[in-house]
């Protein structure tokens, strides 16, 4: 059987690292002590295999572990459980890496859209792709679409609702989602220059599939989702439906401290089909490291087998002011999100996204790099 | 508008704990800083509320805030991505409490057997009942549906699949649950006692669904399913489907560190439908203590406004031998799951499990008490 690796560090003495890491591939895979085990053609294949264990100091090594393919049925939720399922409730271990093999990038799709997708559903080249939210929760249907249509007169790209609307009696999702859309359609007339409009859809399987029809019948250009609040299972599906439309994955739930983000939010969020993937930048009100955010973007753009990239989505308290400093870190083939910043103070957001428009367009005609982590 | 209550521990001077608490209600709701905001009828309401900030130590906070019940659109997904969506990236904050009001309990719906719908099922008075899994992973469904009916004459209560099994190629899903629901039955007409078998049902939204239909055309007396994987809304959807059937909660991907067992297993699963919400019990190969196995039980069984209790079911590692003290530390209301013991050594699952239904049986006759956390 072809097989997926993942990587692991554990809180363990070097001397106890061998019975521990025995111990982790017996939990993520039959749930039995070893003693329980016979022998059995398909048991004997299913068990993961130690790849390496190596010391990262006296208390802590980093295991490989090589997972069947055929476990995982190719489909997201089981790959999640043999991951880290049980797992996540031990204490002493953290998933700090995943590898996929070709015929699980393929089986599972990944993004249909990717870089290119969106740089010619936008007619934005040469330079990175701008985003923004519509906030905050508690205004009207009619006054986020007005808000959506100043972000798309001043030239964002994509204009995105907030991941914690959903469906609330104050903004009811159909009606928020027409005049959005309508709103970003009579900006690209005026001026020529196409915005797309990302609602988001979530809730249980029946809700969001209604929600995602209605979506495609007031013919939006993207998609927002959250894989691990609306389930990976459902983020794929609706990734992978037809027509392909872009998909913005947010990372909500996604923890900070016991799975790393370049394996959660870089590999399987691009292998489960997100087109783009939402992640607070460094320096702003979440605790990503430069180096975390530069691996990321590298995850999710460099060449992975069969799947296409994705664009890289830096947020989480992003301001006007660094937009040179993030073009420069990332360089073009990101999309940059400014929520918060674009609307303080209150009442100038026009003038601010314009801003936003024209520092990017700058930023890039000056040449930046489009190499990350420097 | 009515208010559900979240309760958080911050790492935080308590200096400046007001600042980060007002940090932590924008970023759980409206997702701007404080300076964006402008008097607005809803977006004032949607607000959440500080109850309560208290010092732990120099270093740390408990803060309680309170949030409008209409922002969730009574729903599980959007009450996650409330609680804790953007927080999980924080390190700094861990969700340990939840508090839900009647309104949203209502809506919710909660268990629809509970605690006795178990027991009217399997005809199990006076005494708790008894649950093991089927492993391990890799057996086809003819030596799974063998070992199902080996527990079943055994007298074992539930019988539930691996929550890491799936569909896959050398076991499938259709072939498994109609032999293993075969199997269970010609035991019980041997024996005159019922037990249920509880396939895991798992997937994006369409297999999900699939897999539920053929489980109810097979006659199968109740699920399991991981609502952390499959996604909440799913399980909450699958949990208040008709015909009403018991639902088993599996923790998978709970995370041990920053979210408090005791509110996502215990008040959150069990609003959300679970009728049995599994955990790993103090002692075994996790890391639960004694306290949070107590308040744990307590959460799932206590009056809850109108939601029914839902039925402990600590696992974990449980050995055979532990039997009495799990009946002295939770009473009668309880499901015990002994897996992999019953599996060493190979070859004698059916006297040990014969042992475990003796070991409840004789445990509950000696008048356990039915206190928990002694």
């Amino acid at each position: 059987m072809d097989r997926f690796h993942a990587v692991y560090e554990i809180d363990v003495p070097v001397s106890d690292a061998e019975a521990r890491v025995d111990a982790l591939l017996l939990e993520q895979s039959v749930e039995l002590p070893r003693a329980a085990l016979f022998p059995h053609p398909v048991v004997d294949e299913v068990l993961p295999t130690v790849v390496s264990v190596e010391a990262l100091d006296e208390a802590r090594v980093r295991a490989e572990l090589a997972f069947p393919v055929a476990a995982t049925g190719l489909e997201p939720t089981r790959l999640m459980t043999l991951l880290f399922g049980n797992a996540s409730l031990q204490p002493d271990v953290a998933l700090v890496d995943v590898e996929l093999p070709n015929d699980l990038l393929v089986a599972l799709g990944g993004p249909r859209c990717g870089v290119e997708g969106w740089r010619d559903a936008l007619g934005a080249r040469g330079r990175p792709l701008t985003c923004t939210a519509l906030k905050p929760l508690g205004l009207g249907a009619g006054e986020i679409a007005e808000l959506a249509e100043a972000l798309a007169l001043a030239g964002i790209d994509v204009i995105k609702d907030d991941h914690g609307i959903g469906d609330p009696p104050f903004c009811p999702f159909d009606e928020r989602v027409a005049a959005c859309q309508r709103a970003v359609e009579r900006a690209t007339e005026r001026t020529g220059r196409r915005s797309i409009y990302a609602p988001c859809v979530s809730g249980a399987p029946a809700t969001l599939r209604r929600q995602v029809d209605v979506a495609l019948a007031e013919g939006v250009g993207a998609l927002l989702m959250s894989p691990l609040t609306t389930g990976v299972g459902a983020f794929h599906e609706i990734a992978r439906a037809d027509p392909p439309l872009p998909v913005l994955a947010h990372p909500e739930w996604a923890g900070a401290a016991r799975v790393a983000p370049e394996a959660l939010l870089g590999r399987l969020f691009r292998a489960f089909g997100a087109d783009a993937v939402i992640y607070p930048h460094h320096g702003g009100r979440f605790a990503y490291s430069r180096e975390t955010c530069a691996a990321l973007a590298e995850r999710l753009r460099a060449p992975l087998g069969p799947t296409l990239p994705a664009v890289p989505t830096p947020a989480g308290g992003m301001r006007l002011e660094r937009v040179p400093e993030l073009i420069e870190f990332y360089g073009e083939d990101v999309m940059l999100l400014i929520g918060g910043s674009l609307q303080v103070p209150p009442g100038r957001v026009g003038p601010r996204a314009r801003a936003f428009v024209e520092a990017v367009a700058g930023a890039a005609n000056g040449g930046a790099s489009s190499e990350t982590g420097r």
